[in-house]
């Protein structure tokens, strides 16, 4: 019997989510075991609601318009940071929705909150006898998750970050005197978007000349020796800094590292500023911190074809997956092969990365701890290659239209 | 008798600076008058320290270096800040080493404050009977020039800013929270750049909900009854904001508004933050501040093809005024027709522009002060439109090897 299946979005969002989904509904159109295909709007709060729309009914015999989804940054259906709790009035709650809908696939797409999302319903499921299918789809720009050689959406973070670098080294050599710029990626505890800057070195550029990850202890001292001693050999010396270096004690170095998330994270910002600062009290140059902020993780007119075809190949295997029956499952891959690249795509259980944190493993950063080593750049760069087809229009992406996020959340708010 | 000709490139960056010295050079290089061109590395300050490289080594006969000068954002020769005293020891100086290099063409690209350069040393040379044609070429993100219809340079920052305005609502779309997001643009006197942010409505994009501009004087009071308003009908409010907005008395809403820069000018950042901390005590809602900084001025990776012809243009028509005879002027252009868009070139007296401001008409600012209205948009439109084939290599731009200037810099400092 035919069942229906229903996809959602969690977390942050990444350039290329938008692109999982594409490959998922394109994929569940296709499958004569799957009838209507919906999306819940804001996860697993809105099917809670019951806020779900009719994915069928607009992308069906569509292909331009799940084109332009596939290109357009951010989450079409939107998010949300909900922790499931342990009580199975929640389970029943999103159960008899489920059953209302008749779905018996269930594709979430996001990273390790998420993952333990379909890690705790999967095995709900199971342990109840219910005929559903729950797998998911990883994305997170941090790259953070185990169990798959590079996760979706880090490609183009790591793609933006290396451009934003390159442009601002070009920007600031312009001028005959001293400067120190401080550029402040994300990055909690994995330095993996700070480290990827090092694209940024071609053609003539040796910017970044510094790099700081979380995974090795910031010491001010050194901090300031090294810039020092880059300031004798360039004019404009560039700094790369996760948000989340801490001290030898474990202390974030961001002075903001006091309030917290849903989830517990340390909601870091500031970084930057706190060491142009300390730049400008102990060298007193000229100093300036830039913060990329969200534009590093929505840049969908900068993504990188590799991560858009990736993420979109991520969506189909997760459908094929839950129509062949497997569940507590995401969507993996691995790669086979560097020079050419080539990568291959499984599934892996869900609980392996429910919670897991995958960091630049120590050798791959320099015995300075100011920098990544050569194996680290062979990682990464075949991560942010090709240029995607965005469409444009008036001068500007044309991305698909999102509008409907806040009327529907009007609609419960 | 044939003369060389001299380039160089003061004050700020934008993306399409080096596409007018790419339009220099190439028609200089074909002009019968001319024999060696040569760029001055780092203004006139360069000039002065007879640091001096030969263009026409560089760049005859190699058309895809050309190409890619005139796709690479930044100043290949360098800048400077050097306001000319008026001194005639000064001049006599510059003068001698004109003379050393038998230049008998001086082409200067920058913005305001190097147009009186060009004005200053014009009318040095006809004072003293000197055979010097001195010739501007105009640019600024800022869009503050008069005697042209709009700044090369321009276009492509207004296109980042609109760029980065929608990926911004895209990514704060997702979440079914109330919040706001600041992002503050570059203009000190001039709302043209955070003015173009409408742009980004476009596709059921509604964002930016709120514009502030310098033009009109900034009420805390109605900022924060606007930014109510605009809460209760979205979720996600974005606020755009020039950096140098100024209450009704006319002090900088920046708190850092009490730096200068060597041409008196008020160094300013921080409004965002500003804002930021007045929606957290008036309102509570979550609220973010972001600074593009200087990403948006050297943003070569998303320039404006419009942007990118007319800086061409406007080096070429600099060129060929400078070799007819023309001295203390700078190429400019016309909109001759909006719909369909279309300029035309003409050279106008340096003496108008130098020192000179034009800011945003009122008219084209809403009785609200807190958007721009149609007229503002059909002039901005055109100016954003088309994507320049930027060379990629790696997956990212192969811009042109500016690693010369930080070598040259070093010899003299």
């Amino acid at each position: 019997m035919k069942k229906n299946m229903i996809i959602g979005q969690s977390g942050g969002p990444t350039a290329v989510i938008n692109s999982s989904l594409a490959g998922a509904v394109e994929s569940a159109l296709e499958k004569e075991e799957i009838d209507t295909v919906y999306g819940m709007i804001n996860g697993i709060n809105g099917l809670i609601e019951e806020n779900i729309i009719n994915l069928t009914e607009i992308f069906k015999d569509k292909s331009s318009e799940l084109n332009r989804l596939r290109l357009t940054p951010a989450m079409y259906l939107g998010s949300c940071r909900y922790k499931l709790s342990d009580e199975d009035s929640e389970y029943e709650k999103i159960i008899s929705v489920l059953k209302k809908y008749n779905v018996g696939y269930f594709i979430y797409i996001g990273g390790n909150d998420s993952m333990d999302t379909v890690d705790k319903l999967s095995k709900y499921v199971a342990k109840n006898g219910i005929d559903l299918k729950v797998v998911g789809i990883p994305k997170t720009i941090d790259n953070d998750l185990v169990g798959i050689d590079h996760s979706p959406g880090f490609g183009s973070a790591a793609k933006y970050i290396a451009l934003a670098v390159r442009e601002v080294a070009y920007d600031t050599s312009i001028y005959a005197i001293k400067s120190v710029h401080i550029i402040e990626t994300m990055g909690r505890n994995a330095g993996w978007i700070a480290g990827s800057s090092a694209l940024a070195r071609e053609g003539g550029n040796l910017a970044p000349h510094l790099i700081y990850l979380p995974e090795v202890p910031f010491s001010v001292d050194k901090f300031i020796s090294d810039v020092k001693n880059k300031l004798m050999k360039f004019n404009s010396v560039i700094v790369v800094v996760s948000e989340g270096i801490k001290d030898e004690s474990g202390n974030y170095i961001s002075a903001k590292g006091d309030k917290t998330d849903k989830f517990g994270h340390v909601m870091l910002s500031g970084t930057g500023e706190v060491l142009k600062q300390l730049i400008e009290e102990q060298i007193g140059c000229k100093v300036r911190a830039l913060e990329p902020s969200v534009l590093q993780r929505s840049a969908g007119h900068t993504s990188s074809l590799t991560d858009v075809t990736e993420a979109f190949n991520l969506g189909t295997v997760a459908v094929d997956a839950a129509v062949r029956g497997e569940c507590g499952v995401f969507s993996s891959l691995r790669r086979t092969c560097n020079k050419p690249y080539a990568v291959e795509y499984f599934t892996e259980n869900v609980s392996i990365v429910a919670n897991a944190e995958k960091t630049v493993p120590l050798e791959w950063i320099n015995d300075e701890g100011n920098d990544v080593t050569d194996e680290f750049i062979d990682y990464i760069r075949p991560l942010v290659r090709g240029v995607p087809q965005v469409p444009y229009r008036n001068g500007l992406p044309d991305y698909i239209d999102v509008s409907h996020l806040d009327k529907k959340t009007q609609e419960y708010s």
